[in-house]
């Protein structure tokens, strides 16, 4: 699989394409164990833009109906964290969520993509978790402030450019429990359906983040969990929760 | 006054302190007159947190009650224009909306700031049209997304560095006709508040920008419109509408 991120190998930070093979970072002349590198977040986006509702299960347990147009929220760029960081539990709230998901990388600027022309817009897709405070969000609080604390946007471990979104297997692993497992072709809204939605309403550019929402099996987390994003043909988000 | 901003005066772009006394600005040995120059927004923050029914009237005359804490939303930075320029009608939506305020521009990363300590890590204070689409807002888009359309963020003219927040005169003009007066002093959460009450959720960064909520009178804007935010000490915030 051929790549796009940033780690720190030997005391350097390295950001560049790279590609992936049995467990290796292949880069020019040198190569890497990807348990020998951490890896930092992938990019730095203007904006994160999240879908809520975006799978018929989740949707369900949550006693929401489906949506007719996408339900789209954003989080703060100041929520982000890499692969192997601490998400920490804030003290304003009683109940924090895990809920994994496929997140899109934009690749260029762009305003009023069609649903045709999206794939061209796209860097590539990477593992996120989309971290609520859902006491807060139930409580009224507008979502993207609820899903906005500090550490609340896991996101990589690198973004994989070179796959195709629609049929992919997702997973969220608790503990070593699995406690969501789906696959992106139950999207009620598909990844470029939403790039393009998106791109109606304001001008996306290099490094921007759309998340496409969850599947069923979102659930609590406490501290001294470990929790896993993990998605077919791109790789493992893993965090550890404080 | 002193004020940090960015202008084009004699094609160049200046980004700096100065001073303006009488509809001048002076910058160490120039001076420009305020109508000659061309104002850009005045920073390039990571996020935008506005502040929803901060104003008992306005709570009111939209049927809502006052909230016992800041109800928050996230504006997207690529809906930032200037003094100057062009508030675009999206297709998406038959009624938009202007929302005078006053905003607070940070000047320090911070995080966990208490209302005491809250003045140090602010830059300044400038005019902010928190423009609302009105109809998917009330049909239940997130208030964020809903308030994020291209150029849906008019924002200076400039940063005013040496004011007092909290008793400040407040207006919106449309088509020269008085739509909102107010008082920075009628703000139920006061600018200190607000500052601490948002670090406590996120940290915050040099340029970010909290808008302190608007005070009754909102109302639609139409093609050929004018609309100018007025705040006492500042200055005037005027964009046309298309």
């Amino acid at each position: 699989m051929i790549a796009y991120g940033r780690f720190i190998a030997g005391g350097e930070i390295i950001e560049d394409y790279f590609e992936i093979v049995n467990g290796k970072i292949f880069l020019d002349s040198s190569h890497f164990s990807i348990d020998d590198v951490r890896f930092l977040p992938p990019v730095t986006p203007e904006k994160i833009i999240a879908v809520g509702l975006n799978y018929r299960d989740h949707a369900e347990e949550l006693n929401m109906s489906i949506p007719d147009e996408p339900v789209l929220f954003m989080k703060s760029p100041s929520s982000i964290i890499g692969d192997g960081d601490a998400i920490i539990l804030p003290e304003k709230s009683m109940r924090v969520d895990y809920e994994g998901e496929l997140a899109v990388v934009i690749g260029e600027r762009c305003k009023d993509v069609t649903v045709k022309e999206a794939e061209e817009v796209v860097l590539g897709y990477t593992c996120f978790n989309d971290v609520t405070a859902r006491d807060l969000q139930q409580k009224g609080w507008q979502w993207g402030i609820a899903k906005s604390f500090d550490t609340f946007s896991p996101i990589g471990p690198y973004i994989a450019t070179d796959i195709e979104p629609d049929n992919l297997k997702i997973k969220t692993v608790l503990n070593g429990k699995v406690v969501q497992e789906s696959n992106t072709s139950h999207l009620i809204f598909s990844v470029f359906e939403l790039v393009s939605y998106v791109s109606s309403i304001m001008t996306l550019k290099e490094g921007d983040v759309i998340s496409t929402g969850t599947p069923a099996g979102v659930g609590k987390l406490s501290s001294g969990d470990v929790v896993t994003v993990e998605i077919e043909n791109i790789g493992k988000l893993t965090n550890h929760v404080r």
